[in-house]
């Protein structure tokens, strides 16, 4: 229905995540009305973002300066480091605006059903890290999922024997939201980790 | 927080229809996790639908070719003309596969409060068309609301004159639809449109 290069765009687009078909037309039908300069300042930003952007050679979040800010910044605590899964979740532990360590991004986590194993994720690069940096404290902030449940299991385990404190993030009711719709283990991991008040 | 290349590609992203800063994240952090080579396709279909998609210089459809496929197309009825507002309508009135003639899309509606008049249509190369090109129906297919009526109440004063019949989509409950659930106006407009059963 659609000539050969509108239906390639859609195509393209369709690999977003979450975007399906109509969304894809919608989102290239846009395109096709919009003046020239806005697809075309779109595609270079997309060919820009993967020239420019590298992971972080000490901390393997994505930056274009290597070390990244972060790495770089005498302003952020250098003996903390808050291991998480990907960059949505280092970004995520960011806007809480809390924690001013550093980070250190794993790429994923252990799931033998995948083939991921530890060799699959910067976990050497981890331990390497903490063994020679002063780190003086990991935070596991996987996710609170199976795969990361284990993966902090792992962790804990290989950095341990270093000597260093290794903490995970805590489990319980969300913010703002109601016991009444808390799955039960949720409600056991907030009783389990109740604290004095 | 991000680099300014990602934080580039995340603000371009948001110009796509019903996206915001927390989907432009998701599209940017998947485009960096992907193969170059999957945001280089993505980036070359969005130039290259700039370069090669035009209108169609008799039905103002987007094409490659022009006249466009439709338009040189022996197996469609070229004594019809579906008018549409745009090009997204087109594709839905195709995808029902009921009408077989040629299209025309005006590239929008009448909306005085916005500023766009009969000469900021393709109204009058719509007339030109009617007079010139042996149509016998010219089948106004505007959106059912406001300014589609009376786009279409326009159209229908300008193209009379030319002796060639004039006909409106009906509106009425949509298939599949409740009674209870359908509003007032379209279940007015159904029983105005009733017919010999």
């Amino acid at each position: 229905m659609f000539a050969p290069p509108i239906a390639r765009l859609i195509r393209e687009l369709q690999r977003l995540p979450g975007v399906g078909e109509k969304t894809a037309t919608r989102f290239a039908l846009h395109v096709l009305k919009a003046p020239s300069n806005e697809a075309q300042a779109l595609a270079n930003a997309l060919v820009e973002v993967k020239e420019k952007i590298r992971p972080c050679s000490a901390c393997f979040q994505l930056t274009e300066a290597d070390p990244c800010e972060l790495c770089r910044s005498p302003r952020r605590d250098h003996r903390a480091v808050c291991v998480v899964e990907d960059q949505a979740s280092l970004l995520a532990v960011e806007k809480a605006r809390t924690y001013f360590g550093l980070y250190h991004v794993l790429g994923g986590h252990l799931s033998p059903m995948d083939g991921v194993g530890p060799e699959d994720l910067k976990i050497r690069e981890l331990v390497d890290r903490v063994r020679t940096q002063g780190v003086e404290e990991v935070i596991l902030a996987t996710n609170p999922d199976v795969e990361g449940e284990a993966t902090a299991l792992y962790l804990k385990r290989a950095i341990e024997p270093l000597g260093v404190r290794v903490t995970r993030i805590a489990r319980g009711v969300p913010v703002g939201g109601d016991l009444e719709f808390a799955d039960a283990l949720t409600l056991g991991r907030a009783l389990e980790g109740r604290r004095e008040y």
